[in-house]
């Protein structure tokens, strides 16, 4: 018991409380863990994982682990109008976004012990006076000490009064599903204290919070993201996945191995006492292996060496395309280069797209394909796309 | 129409905006003037004739007046559980204030252009995501600006986070009725602004505000109120009403004679200019003739001089009792003196009730009325109660 509290426990920033998750795992129960998760399309990374990972050692201990997809709120959008960058979604692209939960952290979690909830489930059958009720279990001043409204309210930014209520509805989850643990990144731990309080009012034991460190990006700086660009995906191709983990900035590797790798913090100390270079090696060759497997990841390595020495790998990937011709930014999506037109933009504009090796200038240029074209972004993404006559 | 545009806007404190006013009731439309009404049982006193006097004036221009009964949240009372003084109402109790409230205010209103309707209709019919909604058309920083949440903010003393949304309830009354105009004391003047501004959220033509005084009460402090009992209740027995006239301060003279009654401000300024003691008088005449007739006014006047002179009146009501005893209080309700046991209890504990001429002492006195007792309360309030056998 004590080896399975310390596994549980490792990593953790901060435990509400202690005790009660002693008391919880040692009741013999089957508990539920409670993960929140966003109503966007999800592409999970290695920063997801450090939480994933801690699910996975709760479901081998034959705990249910249940994410909990926030479509209530990502259906309304922003009701205020202001932020264009918050459409409503609509119930299909939320079931998809379930759906798409399910299939990435299935590579990870138990596909039999791993459940998924909508939580307009339950809010959307809740109507004024249940919100009232729910309302009149916090004080405004509780929801001010969330650091964002403080910020904003010392500094006079506007906060709209439903975006009090969001904090609410997240914790109402845990009621609805009379969650035993939630967990979450340490930018989460308010609103999962929310869940914690707003279960004792509705009777229930309050479930235990843990908080887990945000893994920093490939930048260096910023807490790893999809929209800074900063990331490790663990949907992506070996090759990209190998090329990346060789990036991970020197003082964040025994981050990296800690968090995201079974290594100890005692064997990624002696990995990285010795060359730095082959400890990314070794980094890229556990991840990559991790997330597809071993010969995929020997491969990849052999790729990146080529690549390094600044020779064209053997392996050209060829695509087909249905038409003579297309603009650059349908090409670089259709390669897989970019996931949306505007990082597409991004990759032209940076100057970071050869065909034929050739840098491209123009965002509109149209690019005759009939006799192929070789697509190339940045140093290691290469592809060749002909015509399918 | 300059004729009735000043009668319309005599006295009032604020209008938001006069330009509005003049061009809703210029348009010839008939209009929807709202008016917000406790879900409380109510006692309609002189206070509460301010604005209904203002809404007889839009009903003689033709003008539909609405009473908005705010059940929906009177009927979930007060869901933190904190306040005792408000238990949660049942349907019931709220259809009974809002037939008390009909009858009470076509005392002074046209029943044919007077409307009563319950929020509950339309807020029950509300769910969380038109909440979400309608907090979303308001920041917490405006609301903040009312006075009550300001102090309390200021003075750290907890706000629940539904308080914050009651303003908005209110508020979007407004919206379900399309209101014209809405009227009310100052005190609400922040709330009837959250109804103007939802509207135009809702893409309504924004409700005029009209803000009338609040008469003080009898004890020339505080805002006239039932729970201060410095009151004088539209529905109070002629002798009642006549003898409370007789008990307004001097100085407040003025502001009774205009507010309460078709008094100019110059007539009363020349009744006042006399004998104060006739002023009152020719103030109790006036009123208990109002709300009975000229016939009750002139015995009310008459029973009062003769109180006045020390001799007990002809005119002594009789009761008969069921049983041939009861205490103290059960007598005071019996007899009309107290409405509620703890008034009843204060009246004896202020050594103002006598039993056959003697000061009663003890809340828990039993009476022996098989020969009949004189109950008397203050100087005025004087019955016999005879046992029926």
């Amino acid at each position: 018991m004590d080896t399975i509290l310390a596994a549980i426990k490792k990593d953790a920033v901060n435990i509400f409380t202690e005790e009660t998750l002693t008391e919880k795992l040692r009741s013999g129960r089957k508990l539920i863990i409670k993960l929140g998760a966003d109503p966007n399309r999800p592409d999970l990374h290695l920063g997801h994982t450090v939480v994933l990972r801690k699910l996975k050692l709760f479901q081998e201990l034959g705990h249910s682990v249940v994410f909990v997809i926030g479509d209530f709120t990502g259906m309304i959008g922003d009701p205020s109008g202001k932020s264009k960058a918050r459409p409503a979604l609509t119930i299909e692209e939320t079931r998809k976004s379930g759906q798409s939960y399910f299939e990435q952290v299935t590579k990870i979690l138990d596909p039999e012990k791993t459940r998924i909830e909508y939580n307009s489930t339950w809010l959307s059958r809740m109507n004024f006076e249940d919100v009232i009720k729910l309302a009149s279990k916090y004080t405004l001043a509780r929801m001010l000490e969330r650091d964002d409204f403080k910020n904003r309210y010392q500094n006079e930014a506007p906060i709209s009064l439903h975006e009090l209520l969001y904090p609410l509805v997240q914790g109402y989850d845990s009621v609805a599903l009379n969650a035993d643990i939630e967990i979450g990144g340490t930018d989460q731990t308010f609103n999962l204290l929310v869940g914690r309080n707003l279960q004792s009012h509705y009777n229930q034991e309050p479930q235990v919070v843990m908080t887990f460190p945000l893994l920093v990006g490939l930048d260096g700086k910023e807490k790893m993201s999809k929209s800074l660009d900063n990331y490790i995906g663990i949907s992506e191709p070996a090759n990209i996945m190998f090329e990346k983990c060789m990036k991970v900035p020197d003082d964040l590797m025994l981050d990296y191995f800690v968090l995201t790798t079974d290594i100890t913090k005692d064997e990624a100390q002696q990995i990285l006492g010795g060359d730095i270079r082959s400890a990314h090696f070794e980094y890229a060759r556990i991840i990559t292996t991790m997330y597809h497997d071993a010969d995929s990841a020997r491969k990849a390595k052999e790729r990146y060496m080529q690549l390094a020495k600044g020779t064209t790998p053997d392996d050209i990937k060829t695509l087909t395309f249905d038409d003579d011709s297309a603009d650059i930014i349908t090409l670089l999506k259709f390669a897989g280069f970019a996931q949306s037109s505007s990082e597409a933009r991004r990759q032209v504009t940076g100057n970071g797209v050869k065909i034929n090796g050739e840098v491209v200038k123009d965002v509109y240029m149209q690019v005759d394909i009939s006799d192929g074209v070789v697509l190339q972004f940045g140093k290691n993404r290469i592809i060749k796309i002909v015509n399918k006559e």
